[in-house]
């Protein structure tokens, strides 16, 4: 696996947006997923070879022959590439027939149907929510986030100069908005919040009863709902996938959404936003690749079922195998199996191990011990817990889940 | 061939940026190629069986048969499909077999070799130009942007508050470089400057000298130069293509480029930035698809010359079909035949018409009387000029240049 950093130098003639009074912008984007996660993989000892990396830090198991892209996808593409129908610009919403693919495909799960006028195509997830974060923007306005959470969130409303505020997930109630903290700190300039279901980090599945009471609050404080859905249906446990759209009659909701997790093909960055009344964007942003538009009706619509189903099957395994071995290991603890996405959240007890002081430590040691790679929960908010990707090959898992075991109990206090 | 309008209606409860302190954004974003071509697309008569649309606004000759990509190219990027190596994220600079790709396709130009850390992957070349202009944004600094030009970067200027400046480029001089207003309006406040050769809008090719001349009066004024070189090597008159890299060790360059021109294919968002010495850039923007990079060894290494010759045979012959044509029009006039890009610059007499008081006015007109798209010059710069495309079929040019003359034969003024 070919694994790269970014290691620009900067060039003192050109001055930088963080030169000044971006101090805000630099706070915050200094913790990315990627940044951390490149910090990390810096540390790992490549020499190494009875120990080959493992990769639980991020979630792109596209690598991973199980996790292998649906072929009906693949064709499709190849058939609008080789059409030379969609080589040209896009239009800036995006090409008519993706949009009403994407209308159609979401309609399934929800009471009213959605019309192509309410989709905008985006370049996957992340420029959804460069586009929405950018419209919300005013002087003044506050955004309400998840913690932990999605650290990109935080990096794009410093770039806006929209103020974060920070609600949380509850570890003790499966991951649930602590909706009286929702209710604390937002004010009249708050515009929205965001809410990740299913959740990156946590694994959750919200219930549509949970669902419902978010929007009655959202509702009472009169912000919109920005409901991040990247890894929508890719639920395992007990708990169905309710998309926040449902409640779209109780308050306003702007569901962002990719074929990046559910097909396994973050890079092909094809992503939308759907709000039933759709925001005017600005005409200045880049457009997903016009053919990967033109293949998106047949990857919506002729992508058989068995082919999620065998994703489905191998993320329940994993998601077991996490629980169950960590169980095992004194040094974590991990409050809830996860139900959906692809992550866990697990609470790391430091007091119990020697020489490591934090989470990042942790981490940081791990990778060079143990060439396993792991992202440290201070990413994502939480300060000694740890964010584990079980999207990978079982075995791979196994081995790496085995290695952490390993590395915890050499680094375990004697008891004096 | 299905054209769209973003026909977003905007929500009362949300704010936009262009809200406040933003008129300079309004302004300059008002005028976009796109933006107006939009406009005069909606004038079009679509039920006149007779006259099917002509597009000669915009530079996208990718719907056309006699344009359509290379065969190498499209192999090329289904294998890289197929492969199953590129469905993962890109790293944040790119692929480094793409980034090693583009270093040595550009380096067979210049006089040194590129290396894969001085490219850095971008959504084409709009991405490319919204990198290094907001990289170059600090309070107070200036740019200096050529008239008539790409209105994107004005756009993209007034995004991240840079001043524009403008210089004049002389059409009576082969739309060179009006060095003496380059000197006039620069001050110490100036970070850099943009040159687009091969020239859009106005097709021309700058020698070796006049690019000499643009990077000695540069390196005096200390600032930067910005190539923009998407339409590198199409050219077709008497003067060959000649990189401004070649003059990197007068003054720093940025190389802008994509395959969108060359290739015939903007819709892959396939771009870069060239600097001999990297510029840092935020963590925060959307990399090109990753299989699209995947393919970009091949892409450009392998395609034959005969597809762009036969290419280039095409602009040669669409090119001299529009000098030709215009000089028998008495309305309009053409300084310069095209030797590069796409595009030509003709200058409109509106005195001699009835009824048509500008350029826009002729080009909506045009659109609704003939069905044929022109850019008004107003767009990019100059008012009362045309910009017209001629990377369409010959048959089609020709169409829709005889209707250009009988519109203007039929708006004539009559002599008393």
């Amino acid at each position: 696996m070919e694994m790269e950093n970014g290691t620009d130098s900067a060039e003192e003639r050109w001055n930088f947006r963080q030169d000044e009074g971006e101090g805000e912008l630099e706070k915050a984007s200094a913790i990315t997923v990627r940044g951390v996660l490149d910090m990390i993989m810096a540390n790992l000892n490549l020499d190494d070879d009875r120990k080959p990396p493992v990769p639980l830090g991020h979630g792109d198991p596209s690598v991973f022959p199980c996790f292998r892209t649906s072929t009906v996808a693949e064709d499709a593409i190849v058939a609008a590439l080789r059409s030379s129908n969609f080589n040209r610009y896009s239009p800036t919403n995006g090409v008519l027939s993706a949009r009403r693919a994407v209308a159609e495909y979401l309609s399934h799960d929800l009471p009213h149907s959605l019309s192509s006028d309410d989709v905008y195509m985006t370049l996957g997830c992340v420029q959804a929510i460069e586009i929405i974060l950018t419209a919300l923007a005013s002087p003044g306005a506050n955004i309400l986030l998840p913690r932990p959470g999605f650290p990109y969130y935080e990096s794009r409303a410093a770039c806006s100069n929209l103020e974060v505020r920070h609600f949380d997930l509850l570890p003790d109630q499966r991951w649930e908005v602590d909706l009286e903290s929702v209710k604390a700190i937002s004010d009249e300039n708050t515009v929205a919040m965001v809410v990740i279901n299913p959740g990156n980090p946590c694994g959750s599945v919200y219930t549509r009863q949970h669902l419902e009471k978010i929007a009655e609050m959202a509702r009472k404080l009169r912000i919109l709902v920005i409901a991040d859905e990247v890894y929508e249906r890719l639920t395992f446990g007990s708990t169905p996938f309710v998309p926040m759209g449902v409640f779209g009659t109780v308050v306003p909701v702007v569901t962002l959404g990719s074929v990046s997790k559910r097909w396994s093909a973050p890079g092909w960055r094809l992503g939308w936003i759907v709000i039933k009344k759709i925001i005017g964007c600005l005409n200045v942003s880049s457009d997903p690749v016009t053919f990967l538009q033109g293949a998106l009706p047949d990857i919506l619509h002729k992508t058989k079922e068995d082919y999620f189903s065998k994703i489905i099957d191998v993320l329940r395994e994993t998601a077991d195998i996490c629980y169950d071995t960590i169980k095992e290991i004194p040094f974590l603890a991990c409050p809830n199996k996860s139900e959906g996405s692809m992550f866990v959240m697990v609470k790391l007890n430091v007091s119990l191990l020697d020489d490591i002081s934090d989470d990042l430590e942790f981490c940081l040691k791990l990778a060079k011990e143990e060439s396993v790679v792991v992202l440290p929960g201070v990413a994502v908010g939480m300060k000694n817990w740890l964010r584990i990707t079980f999207a990978v090959e079982p075995s791979v898992l196994e081995d790496g889940l085995g290695r952490i075991k390993a590395f915890c109990q050499r680094h375990a206090k004697t008891v004096p």
